[in-house]
């Protein structure tokens, strides 16, 4: 059972709090022999961290990473050995503060309300162990995953902001470094920059869809009927921090289809079957089909903001809050990474899975 | 790990294919000296049967479930004891009949083909492992989360058939038994006959989305970061055939809202907190609140359609297939239930995980 | 988490009790493809089964195994489809009587005492779940497993009854069909005869030693540091009923050795390393070496004897008693087949777990 | 799936190399408002330390524990919040040398074989991942396990050095303080200094007996019929470093017993049942009676002998090896405060599961 384990054979387990002095987790199943050195990890991590942009919080973390553990050099090669693989990230700038309002009054929408209820204590600073700071330790340990994947690419992109979404025939995924949203529609990058600008003057927060695409993904991957691809990617997904929606392929639009729109019709090809949509997001019956993989998760707007909004005290007093301090307008700019690492982990995981059970029989991989 | 089990200390192996001698679970981790007989069961069972309106397969199973295994009976009363719980449903009505087409040629949309990708063999009788007979077997456990659970009542509905949503104003739970779709909403449920009947007599299929709602769920029960109980849902519902998307709360919709207008404002009220909405489902920090949970997904329309399709047989060759027999026009009507059953086993497993780590703390359940 | 399945990849869920009726499994996670048909699992379940000599229970039950899901039938060969395997018993001969004493008393280390103190209820027929009966499903899967492992032999042989040891002198594996205990030593044979036809006829009840060997078995296989080779036979083993020690190699006695006579020292060889003995029983680090795997178990005296003991009556009160009906003297017995199984089921596991870890990085297999 | 975790709901995560910057792990699972401080865990860590006297390794490292998550300081009191506590002790004296012959050669009866023929590469340095320095992480997790186990006592003892055996009458469990063995016998203690230095003055090695108990264990702890109490103490203690062999209660004597010696009879008291012996070791049916939990377990003599033995290179020549260095001559001294850390990490899991199962229905914990 895992509270902050995630993955069955290749297992991530996370561990830390906003302003401790360190966070990090230990990957477990991986591969021996794996080229991975720190530097391997540390440019997904850099994508990630905060402070790149007037859109993201301003607490400056360099986010470095450490290895303590599960690699060793061999002819000259820093490789995975097959044992735990132990990442740790120190905290660098866990300001010192006056945490007031934040100690004795529940934000309305945060996590410091529940984690209150079920464990009668709490780390209230930057919200402990629910802050999105936990979310480096999945962004290192996707790292480790995709060193698993070389044949895979999984990218992904913001596709609604607030309400705006982009318009998908601008899709190019070569705008997604272009501007500070991880947007593949440049037009809309420009709109939404407006956009934002307005709602973090104004103190406000808005919330994002993010699309995660994984290319190269093998047929055959998935575990059903309780491990299938699609159940796990769900289940990491939402265990993003605000995520509130997750859908595979078409998604909700699916059940406004007929059968016969909804049918990815197929016929053979050079490479094996072609299919002529992707209505299904590479996924028929919890296994993976041959094509893309793809997923869309929703994360609600920020609960910290400036207008005050009616909430209870600890001792159960009514009351207002209003949250100052560093916090990400739209705290799904930042989800983007950490939603490719949780793809990239789903993966690396049922890849292992595929191969235990299929390792024998010859089957395809 | 687990494919065919679901949940960690509450407990759901299933087993079983369409057209085999019988499918059935095995339920381990339920509390001792709970009643529990086999009518307390059937009574779920008997809503999720096939064949109970034309609107669903003309397939004839009693459904008729057996304990075989995890109850004794004390002064009169038959009791769990702690011990696994075996509940087998033998098929009756396996029609003997030719499989020609789909023996040979792939469904577009149907897990026939990544069965085949995967395994290299697959029971192609009535889909085998990855029927929706399989539900069955979710509707039986989810009786006995039901047993744990006396002060929740987890109810569900078809809140969208095909294009078609309900007016929420018209919800009405009482009218979820009037009409053969479990709809809120009568004068829906009476524009939707009229739909699927034209969608069943073109041979056609259509999607449908189904909302869950549990009340009477304490604050905190949730196993963060990794356990969530959102996640946690969303695995247990994407689990479900043919289904592309979950939502918890306001799902999708959030993304668009400000932070304003997503808050829930709190106040004091004599029996705890008060809550003035429920944007957040009932979930924070994957924690619950003490609101109702409430959960939303999104189901396909079925793949097997009276339209030919282009695809490929098993052995590569381009070809077109038609799907006859007996089918759900909509499928999503009987995942209703099954959509309960699910979230009634995520909130037996989470109350006991919450137990094990609050039971010695003296910590609210 | 498991109370009722074993394994992670090969993973093995019991269900049933004594006098309930049926008993079975779930075996979920074998490789598709593999030939099963009933007959393979019942030739293993008849080494097992009751009433074949008069040193085992007199209860008849044919212990009859049906196949009732997970695999079918291709080009004539029934094989497994990479989905769950249901095997199931039905009990037969649950005698019906009078169960008095047992109901009322505890008997001296039974099982009926803990699981009344922990569940508070049980099913006192035959010691309902605690019955040595739940071993018949431990066979069955073992079976499965065999299947998966046809390039290894294991084989057991009863090494001690009561405090009488065979002379390793005459070890031969062809005399252990030839005598009821499964002993290799022919002389020991005929002595334990009489010996257990004293115990029997007095009334009482012997221990037994229990040696398991697997051949066969590849270097590599083991996973630590928790999932140890060694580690999971000592649970393996230890969960069997009534025993109370394992052993790996030299076990106890390695512990009276020198660092030079513990040495199994090497050299290579047309086949690879060579060893001149085997004192760590095939595993080092809880990783196999590729010599033979040995384990050694020790069950203790059946506890049902007619000599009365003094207990206490549920209500709590000062009694004797004295336990009638069909038991075997010596339990050991007919552990030999369940000690294999367990062996069986472990490698199954551990290969299946080398597969997933190294299945993409070319190591050996 | 675990291969670097231990336990289920307690669960233990272990990292690190004998040579690498550090080692650790996480613990999850552990309730909330704990007490717990870093001095707490070092108490115990201090017992298991090299160096302190001289016969065990001179390698000096203070294994100085540091919490980097998990606990947080409330009304001056730091206590666990129920999140993941984050353990971790740096090396310090991993003494640069020429680690020559290691490298290219394996040691007999070593680790070092079997995780370069599994992984393909291994971390040769003081044996890297197989090194018993993985047992402080076990130390500092069971001083976490102890915190739940307020009520519990759980001390173990050497009871065989050798073929050397104490003697049962002299047992003082004051005397285990007195001398550098852990003995509770002072008549052997003072016999085992001179056997011991002959043994280390020869460059050998010698095996070791360790018994375990614990007291004021609750009846009903233990989770048939595969997470057993004594299944998972049989698997917790081999998988310490060197383990090839368990017992609970009187184990493999067990064996020779009648069932009229085995039984442990019963009558009422003024606490309850109270038993007139403890030959089951206070486990039956695999759940506590409430007597004493008594285990012991074998280690085999140290692998790093100065005599030399034949073995093989990494190429596959044949060869000899001398290990020089640093190496405890009797392993077993130090394994005693890591049987006990074993004992408790299993009683704390157990303690959590049955709190899970029986947290509701009102059953005696």
């Amino acid at each position: 059972m895992s509270h902050n384990t995630f993955g069955h054979l290749f297992r991530v387990t996370t561990w830390g709090e906003s302003h401790g002095p360190a966070l990090g987790c230990v990957v477990d199943g991986a591969p021996p022999r794996l080229p991975l050195k720190a530097e391997d990890i540390q440019q997904w991590l850099d994508r990630r961290k905060p402070g790149q942009s007037r859109f993201t919080t301003q607490r400056r973390e360099p986010d470095a990473v450490k290895i303590l553990s599960g690699t060793f050099v061999e002819d000259g090669i820093e490789m995975t050995t097959g044992t735990p693989i132990s990442l740790m990230i120190e905290n660098v700038d866990q300001r010192s503060k006056d945490y007031g309002d934040i100690v004795e009054k529940f934000r309305p929408g945060h996590a410091d309300l529940t984690y209150f209820l079920k464990y009668g204590i709490r780390d209230y600073r930057g919200g402990g162990r629910s802050s999105a700071r936990e979310t480096a330790a999945r962004v290192a340990a996707g790292a480790v995953a995709r060193a698993m994947l070389p044949e895979m690419m999984i990218r992904g992109a913001l596709v609604q902001m607030g309400p705006h979404k982009i318009d998908r025939a601008n899709w190019d995924w070569n705008e997604v470094g272009n501007n500070p949203f991880w947007c593949p529609d440049a037009k809309a990058a420009a709109e939404w920059e407006i956009y934002l600008d307005s709602v973090r003057k104004a103190g406000s927060s808005c919330g994002a869809v993010i699309e995660i695409v994984a290319s190269g993904v093998p047929a055959g991957l998935g575990s059903p009927i309780y491990g299938k691809l699609d159940a796990e990617l769900a289940s990491a997904l939402m265990s993003i921090n605000a995520v509130k929606g997750v859908e595979i392929g078409d998604g909700f639009g699916a059940a406004a289809l007929s059968g016969e729109e909804n049918a990815d019709e197929m016929q053979s090809g050079p490479h094996g079957i072609e299919f002529s949509s992707n209505h299904a997001g590479g996924v028929l019956g919890g296994i993976s089909t041959g094509q893309d993989v793809v997923a869309r998760f929703a994360v609600k707007p920020t609960s910290s903001i400036l207008s005050p909004r009616k909430t209870v005290t600890k001792g159960g007093d009514d009351t207002e809050i209003v949250t100052k301090g560093r916090h990400d307008p739209c705290v799904g700019i930042r989800a983007v990474p950490v939603g490719e690492a949780m793809m990239a982990c789903v993966l690396a995981d049922q890849l292992l899975r595929h191969r235990a059970q299929m390792g024998g029989s010859g089957r395809n991989e």
